[in-house]
């Protein structure tokens, strides 16, 4: 049996791959050479998860990777017709951020309740300006995207007492379908978007959606960008129909520094950090490894993305 | 018998009064006349919790107020030896702050936790930093104090996933004392400070204490300005003795805009608003109302301060 080969798309170092040294023959690419090194390839780690290279470099045909790994819960910016069409199998990280992102949340949330953005701006001036607060206890949030992120992002703001719905593509026990989201949104004061970027989902909070909302309501986005009309949420902040969000995730990535959504009233700007805590590349790495070990010991692996709908099918 | 009257202290509105209509002779005093119309008054209703002029109006002896209510947590603001002395009951708000500033704290701990205050400040500079942030879950926290107050702090990090321990002046199941503080406080992440203001915490966070503490650790005081030396607490700050700080209370309300803790690096400044949510004034009202009905049908009355230990007494 030869080496298997394990090409690794990245861009920052790789902690824990020492684990599989003598039993895999690593290669290194850039986006660059990763078209002409795939057919070579027998796993794809796609360390750089914010590289869109693998959509324009997959092989139409002919040899290619039996197996794609990424780094990141999300599998849009791999996901082409042709790796969707192919034997190959894809998982991603599925458990790493999934805490963290919660927290996020959890953190946002608090901060609008308790004005803290506001706070921060009367202290650089200085001013003394008592404000009366909101109590989250008691207020109802959606939590749009069932899938391990978002309900953990549902069990911490149970646990601070917001009641919480999760909505998801598939209604089942403890998640609402798509078609009670409009009446889900008309009464939530928090909106969270934790969904996967997919056909269906791509720009799905447009200017109806923001419409729907109450006027008191934050809308927080720790998903993907394309989930969000960018637009449309800036002109429903501007036109107060909401009354703050934030966004972690953008169409763009980075942001601009010339977007129009750094100062916009009411937004929070935040660089897609919501899920990466001290220590999230070495849990990555190692979630890696013990993939690698099972694939090699040709068990079958958990994670695994169904390529037509985009994620990982959940419980 | 005659209709009692009751004498209040106030600055606003006061809601849910008229509920006595008929009960009671309402006279409104504020700090300038107060000495002059305790006398005649059977009842002082400290409305305006900011003020410290019962301290100096108290009657030494002859009549007096039987009952003071006053609509704060803490009594630090009104007990004097004379009034300590006296028969006098004195009750407070037990209760209506509780949630609120539990989740003020979690706030300020998730806010620290993931960088939020450096976030809103790279917005403004229109500048895409990512950085790795920290998950709370499996952090350590001490609250000091094991009041209402204290322990909702402590049930809301809890919930969290934080490792609290609670200290108190008087050991208990769940509550550690005094003695145990420092062992505490050296390896906690978060510094909780929500005791009353007496003669036993009076500037009980010292140089010492932010000495003991972790560089890494987040101080939060929503007590009572006193309990702090600012002064040490402004030192450890700049010597990065501890990573950061919010305080919601000061010795002098409303800070000086001259004070050097409005832009001292890593303090969070806010207007003694951590227990402030929409409708509190009306929970404020209904509470004494509440109290009132007891107080006239000869009821015991809870809430009670222990006038020598300056709170009143927990479970």
């Amino acid at each position: 049996m030869t080496t298997p080969t394990l090409l690794v798309l990245d861009a920052d170092p790789l902690p824990r791959l020492g684990a599989l040294a003598g039993r895999v023959r690593v290669e290194h690419t850039d986006e660059a050479h990763l078209a002409e090194r795939l057919p070579a390839a027998d796993v794809l780690l796609v360390w750089d998860f914010a590289s869109h290279a693998v959509r324009g470099a997959w092989p139409g045909g002919g040899p290619r990777p039996r197996w794609v790994h990424t780094a990141s819960a999300g599998v849009d910016h791999l996901l082409c017709p042709e790796l969707a069409a192919s034997d190959t199998v894809v998982t991603n990280a599925r458990g790493i951020f999934d805490r963290p992102i919660a927290e996020y949340v959890a953190a946002l949330v608090l901060a609008f309740a308790k004005d803290l953005p506001r706070t921060l701006e009367l202290q650089r001036e200085r001013s003394w300006r008592h404000r009366e607060s909101r109590t989250v206890a008691g207020t109802r949030a959606v939590v749009v995207g069932s899938g391990p992120i978002g309900r953990a992002i549902a069990g911490t703001l149970t646990a601070l007492g917001v009641r919480t719905a999760l909505t998801g593509r598939t209604p089942r026990p403890g998640v609402h379908g798509p078609e009670e989201l409009d009446r889900l949104l008309a009464r939530a004061d928090w909106v969270i978007a934790a969904a996967p970027l997919t056909e269906s989902t791509h720009g799905m909070f447009d200017a109806r959606r923001f419409g729907v909302m109450q006027p008191s309501a934050h809308f927080v986005n720790v998903g993907r960008g394309g989930l969000v009309v960018e637009d449309a949420l800036a002109e429903a902040l501007r036109r107060r129909w909401i009354a703050g969000a934030a966004l972690d995730v953008f169409e763009e990535e980075p942001l601009s520094p010339d977007s129009p959504l750094w100062d916009l009233p009411g937004l929070v700007v935040s660089p897609h950090m919501s899920g990466d805590t001290v220590g999230w590349r070495d849990e990555l790495g190692a979630q890696f490894v013990q993939l690698y070990e099972l694939w090699e010991a040709g068990e079958p692996l958990p994670n695994v993305v169904d390529k037509q709908r985009g994620y990982v099918p959940g419980h």
